[in-house]
C-alpha cells in the first residue's frame, strides 16, 4: 500500500517515520526546501536516547497527485482550507483520506468532499519537531481512527499492519471519538494557557478546579452530554495522568505561535450559537486566548 | 490638630510624610522594630530625584490610645478586622476615624462602630514602600474623602490645611465615591493580573477589550448602575491614562503577595448573591486570582 502524508510538522514527521516501516510513504511539505532536506537526510526519529533514520520520499505539496492508496492530512485545522482546495482540484479524487485534526469544526467541510472514503482520527502522541527532518517522540500514546464516511474494513486493514509500538485503534463512532477528545481539549488547553500552569494544577488548586468545573458545566450544557459525570471524570484523570505536562496550547502561547483555539472552542461556540444558548465563560476564555496569540494570528 | 495613622505600609508612610508638614502626626506600626527604625531615621519620602525626611513619632499599635483628634486607618481591607477589635476595646472612643481601604465590603463593619464621626476615603496615589521607613511616591494623584457618618465640616477643616501637592478633596456622597473607584478596580485589577499585562493593553487589544466589556456589563447589572456608559468611559479613560502602569493587583501577584481581590470583588459577589443574580464571569475571575495567591492566603 502506498501512503501519502500531507504536512511535515511534528505529527506528519512522526507518522511518516513509523508508518514507513510498514508502507511506502511519500510526505508532502509546504516548502521545496523542507522536501530536499528530508530527501537528503531521511526523517530522524528521536525517542529517549534512541535515534532512528527512515528514508522517506518527500515532495512539495504542489507535486501531490493524490495517487496513493491512502492519504493522511496532518496539518492543523487552521491550515486545512488550502489543503481542501487542492483536494478539490486534483484531476482524480483520491479514494481514501484520513484527517487528523483536533476539534470538530472541520467536519462541515469534510461533508462537502466528493471522495469515497473519508476517515478522521485523534492523535494522543507527544511530538516535537526539532528541525525540518527531525521529530522527538516524547509522549507515547495511541491514534484513534474512525470512518466519517465509507469503508470501515479499509481502516482495519491499514491499521493492522502498522508497527505495534505505534498503535492505531479503529473506532466505529467517529462522533463520540472526536467529542471525547474535544471536551478534554476544551477544558485543559485554554485554562492551562491562561493560567500558565501544568495540567495537574487544574485539579490540585481548589480555585482553579472550581473554574474547571464551571467551564465544564457550560460545555456540557451546550453539547447536551448524556453522561457529563463520565466526561468530567475523564478530564480529571487526564489532568492527573499528565500532571507534569504543559498542554500544547500553553506551549504555543509561550512560543508566541498560533494556537488551535478556533478548532477547539470554535465548534462549541458555534453550537451554543445555533441552540441560542449563553456561553459567557467559554467566550471569555476564547477571547483571553485570542488576545494572547500573535497579532494578525487569526486564520479563521 | 493631632493626627494618628494606623499602619505603616506604603499608604501609611506616604500620608505620614505629607500630613506631618501640617499636623502633629504619630504613626502606629505592627512591629516594635519598625517603630524604632522610623523614630531613628524619620520617614524618607522619595519623589523622582528628591528625598525629604520627615521626623514623625512612631509607636507600635499596642500603644495606641486613640487620643489624637483624627485617626487615619491605612491598612488593607483584609487586615482591618484586628484593627476594628482594637478600636472597640479603647477605653475612650476616638471621635474621628478616617478609613482608607479599597472596596466596599468593610462598610458593613463600620456601621457597627460607636464612634461619632466616621469618614471613608479613596487614594489615587502610586506609592511603594522601599523599606521600614522609606516610601517612593511614584504616581501623583489625589485623595477623596467623604463622611460615612457625622461631621462634614471637620473633614473640610482637616483637608484645607494639608500641603497643596498632596490634595485631599472632600466629597458629599461617600457611596458614589467608593462605587466609582470600586468599579474601576473591579475591572482593571483582576484582568491585568490574570493576563499579566499593563493597564493599556485592556483597551488596545481587541479581544481583551471584549473581555473587559463583558465583565463590566456583568458588574453593571449586579450594581444596578444608572449610567453604565459613564462608568465604562471612566474605566477606559483610566486604562488610557495609566496605559504603561502595572495595576497594584498584578504587582501583588508577581510578588507572590496577598491581593485585595476579596475587598474588590467580594462586595460585588455578595451583592449578586443578595439579589440572586448570576455572576459567572466575576466568579471565574475571582477564582483565577484566588488560585494565584500564595497558599493559605485567604484572610477573609
Amino acid at each position: 500500500m502506498k501512503v501519502g502524508i500531507i504536512g511535515a510538522g511534528s505529527i506528519g514527521l512522526l507518522f511518516a517515520s513509523y508508518i514507513s516501516r510498514s508502507y511506502e510513504v511519500t510526505i508532502y511539505t509546504r516548502t521545496e526546501n523542507q522536501a530536499s532536506q528530508i530527501n537528503e537526510n531521511g526523517i530522524i526519529l528521536q525517542k529517549k536516547a534512541e535515534r532512528t533514520v527512515s528514508l522517506v520520499k518527500a515532495l512539495p505539496i504542489s507535486k501531490w497527485k493524490g495517487t496513493e492508496d491512502l492519504t493522511l492530512i496532518t496539518v492543523k485545522q487552521y491550515q486545512l482550507t488550502p489543503v481542501l482546495e487542492i483536494i478539490n482540484q486534483l484531476p482524480e479524487d483520491p479514494d481514501n483520506l484520513l484527517f487528523l485534526q483536533n476539534g470538530m469544526g472541520h467536519l462541515k467541510w469534510l461533508k462537502e468532499l466528493k471522495n469515497k472514503n473519508i476517515f478522521v482520527g485523534t492523535v494522543e502522541h507527544g511530538a516535537l519537531k526539532e528541525n525540518a527532518f527531525t521529530v522527538s517522540h516524547n509522549g507515547e500514546g495511541a491514534t484513534n481512527v474512525a470512518p466519517f464516511r465509507g469503508d470501515f474494513s479499509f481502516l482495519q486493514n491499514f491499521s493492522a499492519a502498522v508497527p505495534s509500538d505505534f498503535p492505531i485503534h479503529v473506532q466505529e463512532d467517529y462522533y463520540s471519538m472526536l467529542m471525547n477528545k474535544l471536551i478534554v481539549n476544551a477544558v485543559i488547553n485554554p485554562l492551562t494557557s491562561i493560567l500558565h500552569v501544568k495540567n495537574g494544577e487544574l485539579i490540585q488548586n481548589e480555585y482553579f478546579f472550581r473554574v474547571l468545573t464551571s467551564l465544564f458545566d457550560e460545555i456540557s450544557f451546550i453539547l447536551n452530554l448524556d453522561h457529563p459525570e463520565e466526561h468530567l471524570r475523564q478530564v480529571m484523570e487526564i489532568c492527573k495522568k499528565t500532571a507534569e505536562n504543559r498542554s500544547s496550547m500553553l506551549k504555543d502561547i509561550e512560543a508566541n505561535r498560533l494556537t488551535e483555539v478556533d478548532a477547539i472552542l470554535g465548534f462549541i461556540l458555534e453550537e451554543a450559537n445555533k441552540q441560542e444558548k449563553q456561553a459567557p465563560l467559554l467566550e471569555n476564555v476564547y477571547h483571553f486566548i485570542k488576545g494572547k496569540e500573535p497579532v494578525k494570528g487569526g486564520v479563521l
